[in-house]
C-alpha cells in the first residue's frame, strides 16, 4: 500500500493495473484470469447495478434466472446459425457424486464419471434462453417477453486484465422477444439510449451512439448498436451494446408464433448487455495520478470525515461535531464515513481517501473546534476550503452535484477534443501515433478496407455515429465514395 | 395452465411440482437438474434477497465477489481438513480459445484443449475464499472480515426438484474472519438470529432456531447454527444454517494474524448462507389446493385489479376508479397491477391471481360504479368483503398488515400442534407414520443412537434446540440417560 502509484505519463497500463489493487478494487485470483471482486469494488458495482435496474424496470422490463451451464448440443445448434459465435469457454466434462444420502450403501458412483453431454459454461445464454422461449411462446398473446438476467459468463480469454477482460465477469444481459420487425429494432435502440442514459449521467462518462459494421458485429446479429468511450490514453472502449438479432434465434431454436392474422411466424429478437468492464471505463476516464476519481453517484462513500487530534480530549470534542454533521448529511440522502481509526496518522487517511476517490474530505482540528468552521477538500480538483460549520450540509450538497457535473464536462472536453477529422491516410497513420483519440474519417464500406486498416494500424472502426451528417467524400483508404464518416480508433 | 390442480391430500409431491410451474414460478431446463426461474418467481426472490441485503448491511456486513472456480488442488486442500466436504460438484477439464484477435494468425489452438489443472465449479466458497483471505490479513487490524457474497453454486446432485435440490442454484454465502473464538461464536449466532428474524417476519414462516448434532454438522464446521421450518405435509426443511468454523479453514489455507500482543495466530472463522431454497419453504408453508398464497412482503405485486365490463364505456369508466386507487396505493407504497387484458374473461382472471397468490384482489364492475363500491377478495382465505371507494386505500393497507400477521399465526399454530412430546420408541414410529411434524424426544448424545434411529424411521435429528430446557429423561431409543430433548422429523 505504501508504494507510490506509477504516474500515467510514465506508463498507463502498469498505473491502471496498480490502481485496480491498490484502491482495493479487485484483484487476480489462484484462477487463471478470474477475478475477485474486493468489498470496495463492489460496492461501486452495486451501485451501477442498481441504477440500472432501476432502468430497466421503468422500460418494463422484469428478470429471471437461467442456468449457468450450456448443453453442447445447444450450443452446436446456435453457432450453425452464427458461425463464430463465442468460441472462447470453458467445459464442464466430468462430475462428482456422493452418496444418495437417502439410500445409504445403495448407489455408489466412481469418485469422477463422465457426463453423457459435455456442457459449456455459459459464455452469453442465447442459447439456453433461446431454447426456454420456445416453451413459453405460442401466440402473439405471449408477446413481448422483456427479460433481464443478472450472471457471471464465463470466456476464456488468453490474456485478461482486471474489470476490461477476464475469463469470469459479472454482467446483465437482455434477452426479448417480439412480433415484429420494427418493434425489435426499436427495443434494441431503446436499450441503447438506456446505457447512454446510464453512462452517462450516472458514471459522467460521455458516449457516442452509433451502430457496428458487419465485421465488428456480435455473431448472429443483424445490427449492433453501441455506445463508445474514450479513455484518457485515447484509446476508445466499447461501454456496452444492444443487438437486433433478426429472426435468427428463432429460427436456431425454431421457436414460432401465431400472430393476430392466426399464422406462423418466427419471433423477433434483441439482447443487449453492459459488465463489469464498465468499472475499467471508469477508472480510465477519472482517475489520476493520486488514484481514483469516483462520481458522487458511484462513490461507495461520498463524504469522508478525518479528525486531527492531539489527544483523548480533542478526540471527543471533534466527534461530537463530527456525528452532528453525519446525521444531517445522512438526512439529506448523503454518505458519509467517520474514519476514527487511531492506527494511522491524519496524512496517510488523506493519502488511502484520495487512493480510493472519495469525492470530499472533511477535516476538523482543533482550530477548527474554535473557529467553528472545518475544512473541505475535493478529491477531482484536489483543491480545499475552509467553511462555517453552520454552512456545511448545504456546501457538501452543492459540491456534490458540481463534482458530478464537472466530471463529465471535464471527460466531454478530453474526448471532443481527441476527434479529429482526418482525409488522407498519412494523417490518419500520424494522429494514431501521437494525438491518438477518435478519428472520423470517409470509408469506403467494405470488410475489405477496414481489415487492411486495422492491418496496418490496429484501429478499428468503433462505430457509425448515429447521428453522423450526410456529407460526399472519399474513402482514406481506398479512395472510393463514401457518404458519412465513421469513428476510428484503437481500442481496448 | 386450464388443468386443475393436484389436492395436496391427493398427492403433496405432485401438488408441489404442479403448483411452481402452473404458478410460473420456476421450470425445468433442457441441463439436468438446472431450473430456469421464471419472472414471476425470481421477482419474489428479489424481495427476499432485497431485505436479507439490508439486514447484511444493517449487521455491518459487505458484499464481495469471488471465482465461480475453484482450482482442484486447493479443493483438496479443503477436504483434508474437512473430509466429506462437498462431494457432488461439476468439473471443467477443457477450454476452446479463439485465435487472439490481436495477433491475427499467430495464435492458433486445437478446437478443444485441456486445463493443466482440473477446476472445480464452486458448490460453496470456502476454499477459494479463504485463499484469497490469505492476503488480506497480516494483523489484528485487518479483522475482522465481515464480506457476503451473492452467487451461483453447482452441487451435481443425483435427485433434483424444483428449488428444493436443484444442480445449481442461487445463494448467500457470508465468510467471515475474527481475532477470537468468541467473536466468531457471536457472529455465527447473530447471524442466524438475523436469518430467524427474516424468515418469521418477512416470509411468516415459523422457525425453531438449535444446533446441529455432529453427524448432521456442515463437514468443516465445528458448530452449527440452524433454523427449521415445518412444511405442511410435516416434514422439516432446513431454512438456513451459519456456521461456526473454528480454525479449521485458517489452518488449512495457512492464514494467521498478529495478534494485540504481537503473536502469530489462526484466524478464527463463521460461513452462512440461505438459498432459493427458500422459495419452497414459501411454497409448502401458505400454500393451498387453489395454489400459491403469497405473505404481502413477499407478493410481486400485493393487489391486482380486475375490471369487469361489457362494452367500451363501461370499461373506461371503471378505468378511470381504477386510475385513481392505483395512485393512491402507489402513494402508500402498496405495489398494484391493473389487468386490463382483453384477451381473458373475468373468471379466468380470478384464478390466475389466485394460482400465483396475489394477496388481494380488487374487482369493479357497472354495479360498484353507481354505488361507488368495489368488491375486495382475500387470497389467503379466500373471502370477499365490500368496501366503499372513498375507504379502499386504508381498508387495502390494513388488510395487507392482516393477512401477513395472520400467515405467521396460521402456520405457528399449525407447526406447534405438530410437535409431540415422545417418551418411547414405540410411539416415536406412530406419530411419525400418522400425525408427523416434530417429535421431540430424549437422545443419549450419541451418533450411533441417531444413525440407527435414522436407519429405521427415516428420521433425522434435525437440532438441538437453543431454547430447550434442561429436563432429565432416557434417550427414547437406547434408554440411556439424558438431560434434554431434541428434534426428530423426516426432513425435505
Amino acid at each position: 500500500m505504501s508504494k507510490k502509484l506509477t504516474s500515467r505519463a510514465e506508463d498507463y497500463s502498469k498505473w491502471y493495473n496498480e490502481l485496480v489493487v491498490k484502491a482495493d478494487l479487485a484483484e487476480n485470483s489462484a484462477v487463471r484470469g478470474c477475478m475477485v471482486i474486493k468489498p470496495y469494488g463492489y460496492a461501486i458495482w452495486e451501485k451501477m447495478q442498481a441504477e440500472l435496474d432501476k432502468m430497466f424496470k421503468e422500460t418494463g422490463h422484469q428478470n429471471a434466472y437461467f442456468p449457468l451451464f450450456v448443453p453442447k448440443s445447444l450450443f452446436e445448434a446456435e453457432e450453425k446459425n452464427a458461425e463464430g459465435f463465442a468460441k472462447e469457454c470453458a467445459i464442464v466434462t466430468h462430475y462428482r457424486l456422493q452418496n444418495d444420502p437417502d439410500k445409504p450403501g445403495k448407489l455408489r458412483v466412481d469418485p469422477e464419471a463422465k457426463l453423457e453431454e459435455e456442457l459449456i459454461v455459459r459464455p452469453t445464454s442465447e442459447a439456453i434462453i433461446w431454447n426456454t422461449y420456445k416453451g413459453w411462446i405460442q401466440s402473439y398473446r405471449d408477446l413481448p417477453i422483456l427479460v433481464n438476467q443478472w450472471a457471471n459468463v464465463v470466456r476464456w480469454e488468453m490474456r485478461t486484465r482486471l474489470f476490461l477482460r477476464t475469463a469470469e465477469f459479472l454482467w446483465q444481459e437482455g434477452h426479448t422477444a417480439h412480433e415484429t420487425k420494427k418493434e425489435a429494432l426499436d427495443e434494441a435502440a431503446l436499450m441503447n439510449n438506456v446505457y447512454a442514459a446510464f453512462v452517462e449521467k450516472f458514471m459522467a462518462i460521455p458516449v457516442i451512439q452509433g451502430l457496428k459494421t458487419e465485421s465488428e458485429r456480435f455473431a448472429g446479429a443483424e445490427e449492433t448498436y453501441c455506445i463508445e468511450a474514450l479513455m484518457q490514453d485515447g484509446k476508445a472502449l466499447q461501454a456496452g451494446t444492444s443487438h437486433f438479432l433478426g429472426q435468427n434465434f428463432a429460427k436456431a431454436f425454431d421457436v414460432k408464433f401465431a400472430n393476430k392474422e392466426g399464422k406462423q411466424d418466427y419471433v423477433w429478437a434483441t439482447s443487449w448487455g453492459v459488465s463489469t468492464r464498465l468499472m475499467g471505463a471508469l477508472i480510465m476516464t477519472h482517475s489520476d495520478d493520486k488514484g481514483l476519481v469516483l462520481p458522487p453517484n458511484l462513490a461507495p462513500y461520498q463524504v469522508i470525515i478525518v479528525p486531527i487530534f492531539r489527544n483523548d480530549e480533542q478526540f471527543e470534542a471533534i466527534s461530537k461535531v463530527a456525528e452532528d454533521v453525519i446525521s444531517d448529511l445522512k438526512e439529506r440522502g448523503i454518505s458519509v464515513k467517520f474514519d476514527k481509526r487511531d492506527t494511522l496518522r491524519p496524512g496517510a487517511k488523506f493519502a488511502q481517501h484520495e487512493l480510493q476517490g472519495v469525492p470530499l474530505r472533511i477535516a476538523i482540528g482543533p482550530k477548527d473546534l474554535e473557529d467553528e468552521t472545518v475544512e473541505v477538500a475535493r478529491r477531482d480538483t484536489l483543491t480545499k476550503q475552509t467553511v462555517i460549520l453552520d454552512r456545511i450540509t448545504v456546501v457538501i450538497e452543492n459540491l456534490l452535484e458540481e463534482i458530478q457535473e464537472s466530471l463529465f464536462k471535464k471527460a466531454l472536453d478530453f474526448r471532443d477534443t481527441h476527434i479529429t477529422e482526418v482525409d488522407n491516410f498519412e494523417d490518419f497513420k500520424t494522429i494514431l501515433e501521437t494525438k491518438t483519440g477518435f478519428i472520423s474519417a470517409h470509408w469506403d464500406g467494405t470488410a475489405e478496407t477496414e481489415d487492411k486498416i486495422k492491418e496496418l494500424t490496429k484501429a478499428t472502426i468503433r462505430c457509425i455515429p448515429l447521428d453522423a451528417k450526410a456529407e460526399e467524400g472519399v474513402c482514406v483508404y481506398s479512395g472510393k465514395p463514401s457518404n458519412k464518416r465513421v469513428l476510428f480508433a484503437k481500442a481496448y
